[in-house]
């Protein structure tokens, strides 16, 4: 089955979902243009990504059950697990609606951010919890019989936590209107990005799949959490390095990175490089809405070899990963070939 | 015990549970500075209010029990059942830091709104997230071994979404910028207000107490939720009627619904009882920042003798309640003594 159709056949899934949320609104006497507002929400801001953490639940769990492919799975099996990936994206909309007002974004997904839309403005604060409930409600409805449904929610729960406090430290370390470079380190920037981004983007799909394959020792959690959690640290060190680096071509967009003062593994890696000279030039010019003091800062990126850097780094964590899977313990059902399909995924991509 | 060192009591056992949730974020290896602003988020929001819901789980609880007074208590089982009500206390922290900012309010508790603090602005969305994060945080700790533990986690998700549901309605129907009284009806004030105020602040408390009494057949919870979802609309509506024709002293503030075209009580029964005319005045002048069209609003309030209806209607909701208070069936162990508590705290209230 093709990439495409695999998209295709887990979208299909989503208007089904839709309908179940907005019986629970009209079971509950909901007037009719709070439905309508509800569902403009969940159309609005849940599809339109790549869906690439809901897929991968699907995929694991083909792959710990040993179907050969996607579509061999049982329809019914199918749906219960596209349910949990739509469960993602459904947490993952919550976020970037709510980190979306707060950065004051303009666009996602080539639209509007949500906040942005006529009539809309804050009662996106509201919409946000909402499309976080939305993930309890589908649980509720298709899990509450399963033995491991405490163990979804919990996952939910902690995952959400985690994630909401990687955004607060990315808050309070990199505030757009106030640089200061001495928050700024790479064990700040690892513990970041493995909070805002590992947890709920890698370790969550994989998670969510094992239990309901049954595969849920502590033990393979352990594994899987212990492969992912780096790995998704690798995939949010390229993004970092592509925003700076990458031609607007390969990642769709132009990196703002600079300007915007983020704490990027960029500029985390040149401060541990600098000389004091250096670092004051960065102090004058990181952060900075101008496009030539982002051009110096480029150019300082540049001549530190921060490309030369993060070849070696990339290189190093592929090696360690590799190395760790192949050491992983199948003796339970888990399967390492779900970890090196995730790994694949990230090596050496360029979009 | 007083009602005093009933709630000092109450207040004391909040410490500890911030001390539970900053260790949290250290056992994480959180930053000291991330650890810090969550920990002065969680004391600036969640105490300082009248604590009446989290103060209702302990009431509701020894009446359950049979003890005379919450001072009989065994010492754990306060400070589970404190627990408790202080998740109540955190779930309307998380409602109120984020309505303030949809609301663009000032202050709230004689303090500038979380939102308006220095350094916190937007940061407060992340903010909310993380005082809902608690609730589930602490139950886990807490009441993980229980056999209620998933009825727990589950009223707390479906009484949230249900608040989010009364909120989005009442957003939608009652924006500030603009009026528009044809959306108003008494039928829909009775929706956003029983699912906005009364499932949270009513329904919730008891039903929390009841499933740690272990008295929870759903006969039961439906016994509380008949009584305690038309009391609580009863609350709203005499907070609504107060705004209008309390005086500054009895409601400690000066009411504003008329000049923030909120969907009051009191402008929806007039609205039942106007004549064309009245109508074009309310038209005209309701939801307009000015005193003077606020003074013809109140006018007309007066002149379709709102007092007299709203005496009416408190009269006839009493006694429905007293009725159906009346009926309880205690054979389960339920007992009526928790409604008629709530009914005497809120019958004729000035405050």
């Amino acid at each position: 089955m093709s990439k495409e159709s695999n998209r295709a056949k887990f979208v299909a899934e989503f208007p089904e979902l839709v309908k179940e949320l907005k019986s629970v609104l009209t079971g509950y006497g909901m007037p009719a243009e709070a439905v309508k507002w509800y569902e403009d929400s969940l159309n609005y801001n849940t599809p339109g990504g790549k869906l690439n953490r809901g897929l991968s639940v699907v995929d694991t769990y083909a792959i710990l059950k040993g179907y050969a492919s996607v579509d061999d799975l049982p329809v019914e099996v199918y749906k219960k697990v596209a349910l949990l990936g739509w469960c993602i994206e459904l947490l993952q909309a919550y976020f970037l609606v709510a980190d979306d007002m707060m950065d004051q974004s303009i666009t996602r997904r080539g639209q509007p951010c949500w906040y942005r839309v006529k009539e809309v403005g804050d009662i996106a604060i509201n919409d946000a919890f909402m499309l976080e409930g939305a993930i309890y409600v589908l649980l509720k409805k298709h899990f509450r019989q399963e033995p491991y449904y405490v163990d979804l929610i919990e996952l939910f729960h902690d995952v959400t936590f985690q994630t909401e406090l990687g955004q607060l430290l990315d808050l309070i370390t990199a505030p757009e209107d106030k640089v200061d470079l001495s928050k700024f380190s790479l064990e700040k920037h690892s513990f970041i990005v493995t909070f805002k981004t590992a947890y709920y983007s890698f370790y969550l799909p994989v998670a969510l799949a094992m239990y309901v394959a049954g595969i849920s020792d502590p033990k393979d959690l352990q594994q899987a959490h212990d492969v992912l959690i780096p790995l998704g640290e690798y995939f949010q060190i390229q993004d970092d390095y592509l925003d700076c680096f990458g031609t607007a071509e390969q990642i769709g967009k132009i990196g703002t990175d600079i300007q915007d003062n983020k704490c990027s593994w960029v500029v985390n890696k040149a401060l541990q490089l600098a000389s004091p000279e250096q670092r004051k030039l960065l102090d004058e010019n990181y952060g900075k809405k101008d496009a030539e003091c982002e051009a110096r800062c480029k150019k300082l990126f540049h001549d530190l070899d921060i490309q030369k850097h993060y070849q070696a780094y990339e290189e190093k964590v592929a090696q360690d990963l590799r190395a760790k899977i192949a050491q992983t313990d199948e003796s339970r059902g888990f399967r390492a070939q779900v970890l090196t399909a995730f790994l694949n995924k990230v090596y050496k991509r360029s979009k």
